[in-house]
């Protein structure tokens, strides 16, 4: 760190939702960025600690609106942490200020306009804006990412099930077609806003589907794969909500084109493709991983399981959803962006337990 | 019920196990059914009230040794609710006794005595009570269980899956070669002895996937699932823990054999299957069930997907994994052996929230 | 149960709450008393089940609106499962209509309008219902409850609360100025309401005080703490919200006025008190109790701990606050108003694990 | 930290338990020290990584075995996270080894070696060692702990305890025979071994008392609180398992000794007494803390009631215990032995939600 480049300001909108408040949290960390304006529409002008009495002392500053030129004012990039719809309308404005702009919702990350306002049911953002947004999944795309000014940071379920994967997919050596994708989430990927699907009552001590058939990251996730096997991919995507705050895993399921290939070799396949990227660890071969294992920081662990009694792989994929499934990769990305070390500021062990 | 059956004597054998112990919750609003002999290897002698206080004014009896004779002269029946193996050495004693016994074990599932080594890899029954013990899925072979007098009872894995797959595998609409079954389970499931497994701070907040390619409940479901299809099949079956005490859903896929198949075809396929089948609900056509739906109660809810889309049938199944996975369906197949109504003494309101 | 007593219609308002569930979960299991009526002002037309998929084939109604002469002419009781100030305008019309009521809510529990009105910040109930209403805490004054047709519910933590201190302040045995009452909760003691003090991210692997000094059970607590003391008696009186869907414990301490006395003698005095009282146990001394023994029952359990190092007595009150603290003490209530036995229908099994 | 100190070599026994998990996550981010051997007298020549494989990357090292000698070579500081009557037998070895020792069990906080042996049941340790090992609740005894070699790390619940209520007692504003402490904490507390009281299906969805009248913290909490009073305090102290797996909130009652006293006024007396100490933050009045807001870092917060209505004062205190009770703590401890700043290494955002 004896070469630690100048301090970037940062400036978060949406800082009083789950994503924004992460952010500040990893943030504080960062030995290259400050965040110097916390933004919030609906509650600008009272103190940020009221939302968070816990960040009292590390967040001092009020609530500031959400006005392009004075954030630009203060901050050199800005995390749009705001919901689906909201960031298509603001992320103009802030590129047209000269702001560096990491979205952290679905609005830029589908190019094909049509594809998200069948999904999402809003309308889209412009063309030109879908065409200079950059889709940032680090491990894959990071060399686009280097330099952009405007980067569309991936979904948390599409994060960890396209990690999961894409090197068995670019090697041919699972049948796209055949893709089953079952997916569960901790509830905190709900956000912030109340509704009856995060009600404590209703989500303790239960486990559910929701969403089948119509998750919007269905597209999102089947986008990556197709540039992975050359052509389109249609896959079965179900999302499951598990009584729990923090952590996504993705359980995924493919015929193999090659029965012989063994588990071992799916590993070696695996270790190579991910080699040198530290956010990314392939688990040894008959070992499995648990969200926990990833809780509070920015590990994607993978586990790979070839089962000649069915010629059937089965991919396990963790990550806390809202560290690589957002803040955390928004944060490598900029990292990427200004061209640092794509680690800085994010080596956080894991809580355990 | 105006005419009540007689009251028939039940005994429980490892009553101080979750599964022992739901009996007793389930017995004590039984109308024909007394438990009138709890039995503990471990505890023989003192009173059961010490290991549940909760249940001191119901229970008020001191644990009796494993001790058939002893059993014999106090019950007509026994149910054993001993872990795998020591069904397979107890059961031939109480047989023989002359007392009816329902095995909530796996010792008597499988009839194929080599299957059963390599999954359980323990030695398996013998031949003689492996053919004479019914396998107590009651919706299914409800037929062979009125009579009988010693039934196995179904895992709880086996009763959510096969459940929901039945009906659509019988009727040749998917392709048995492409089920994939993704199962997720409440801690419970792993009874009461201690293992890091179910240790609160191991799962609490955590997500995981467990026994991976070698669950003892595979050769159960495929074993079943082979009947339905009139040939062998092979699935891949894969286990999770969910950090909560209670349920079981399995999610399944398959892929259409008749791609113009819709959601309320196959709605329409399991409705007529299960007509007057109180303990299955079939859910409406685009409502899927989440576990606490069925918490404490003997439902199993199934819901169907085909999705034109990918080609592919999803199925979500949820039981109670303590009641429909064990107990309840203990005291169902008893009702059927006995001849009565198969709801007798289990019409419990799920508790919810 | 040769005797049974003919069928009761009952009505229930607020039937999509979770008091007003938990009423129809443990009505379905009575004996004497059958639901013809549920009622809900924001919803009137749709299906009951439409709310509660999992009580489709236990419920089949329509939501009937809140129409006190509609109502009359499909029940005989109402049950108000209503927040506090709308029972209070809903209470007279039914009680005019003919109806026997019993209120779940606050509204009629303070006899002072001037206390509510401080409380709960809200206009008080008329002076004359609040005389007629008896105040429902069965085993303290269920002889006033019975015959009786309008009855006030009391609240869950008062229930936990003046049960466990009743008798000893009775006695003379503790010195009420010296109480302390430390109450834990679960979440849905809040309700089904949306808030984000019940927002599963924020409650879960969470423990927090509320309502520090403003919580409208301390006057409620204090009033039938006087009739035991024979004067006016303030407590100090704090709740907590912990981590669970269900279940409180209030833990309590007082000044022992006697040092001399033992945990024994406590036991003692509670055990005759309680005599004869079925859902109150008092605990083998030395021995506590765990909210989950109680779960989804209507049980209170007590346990008492006199300490000579410290001069203090110590009191442990679980109950299940859908249960013993509401629906299930409502249902008891309404037992004793009809003179039958107050057990009626209510002896469910605690569910454990 | 321009004039970062040289790096220090820590050696944890005890590493494969919660607190010396804890310790190799915290020390992984402090600048000055580094983990150079892992101890396990039960593992001894595995790797660390088997036990908690998501550490593979931050710990590569196998096992030592406890050896001192070996571990002198080795390390500069010793911590023990070993179990109550293990500390006492190791850290003579190590001290005369020449190594730094900080003992995370409870054998060196007690000097007092008759009152050990009552309330841990087990022999205490040698007089010397008691004699030498300095008492490191750091706000309170920093001063003896600067240049100290040998320090004692207090308890979970002391250190939220003792906090909370040690300025009152101090400046003689409550009476130190009323105290009553009513505390509630995690399961991780109970650590990493298997045990019916933390086996998850029974503490999930439960909450329950344990220890009562016999918790060992309590000599130690009574050790503080009477050099705070300047004579003997006995305290009422009750302890509880609440649903979750880090957290402690202690919630603690005492008379005050003049009425007029108000929160306000406590407020200001805690703010200058923990004045420039950054760990502790006293909430401003009205506002509670709950445990979510200290996860994972090393505050306790502190809110204060006092109440003219009933003459007393109610303190809150939350910890997470596995931080501020027992390994951040412990690294706090380390630093101001080192003369380094308290906070080195230590500036954790909580984990929120």
């Amino acid at each position: 760190m004896t070469t630690q480049p100048a301090q970037l300001r940062a400036a978060i909108v949406g800082s009083t939702g789950y994503g924004g408040v992460e952010l500040i949290r990893l943030l504080a960390a960062h030995p290259s960025v400050k965040v110097t304006s916390v933004v919030s529409s609906s509650s600008a002008g009272s103190l940020f600690s009221e939302s968070f009495p816990h960040l009292t002392e590390i967040v001092t500053d009020a609530l500031d609106a959400v006005d392009p030129e004075l954030i630009r004012s203060k901050a050199d990039v800005v995390f749009l942490a705001t919901p689906h719809g909201v960031s298509a309308k603001l992320a103009p404005d802030f590129l047209a200020a000269g702001l560096k702009v990491i979205d952290l919702s679905g609005d830029f990350r589908l190019k094909d306009r049509a594809q998200y306002e069948k999904w999402y049911k809003k309308e889209a953002a412009g063309q030109e804006e879908l065409d200079q947004a950059v889709f940032g999944m680090c491990e894959l795309f990071g060399d686009e990412v280097a330099g952009a000014s405007f980067v569309s940071n991936p979904g948390c379920f599409p994060t960890a099930t396209v990690l999961g994967l894409y090197p068995a997919v670019k090697a041919g050596w699972i049948d796209p077609d055949s893709i089953v994708i079952d997916a569960k989430t901790g509830v905190s990927g709900s956000g912030r806003g109340l509704q009856l699907n995060a009600h404590f009552s209703e989500v303790n001590e239960n486990f559910k589907a929701y969403k089948v058939g119509q998750h919007q990251h269905t597209p999102e996730i089947e986008m990556v794969l197709a540039r992975a096997a050359g052509r389109p991919v249609a896959t079965t995507f179900t999302t499951h909500l598990t009584p729990m705050t923090r952590g996504i895993m993705s359980t995924m399921y493919a015929t193999l084109t090659d029965r012989s290939r063994t588990s071992a070799d799916f590993h070696e396949l695996y270790r190579q493709f991910y080699e040198g990227r530290k956010f990314v660890r392939v688990r040894p071969t008959g070992t499995y991983p648990a969200t926990k294992e990833v809780y509070g920081s920015n590990y994607c662990d993978i586990s790979l399981f070839a089962d000649e009694r069915t010629g059937r792989l089965t991919v396990f994929s963790v990550i806390d959803n809202l560290v690589k499934g957002a803040a955390g990769q928004a944060i490598q990305n900029l990292n990427l962006m200004m061209g640092w070390d794509e680690t800085l500021g994010l080596t956080f062990t894991p809580v355990y337990p």
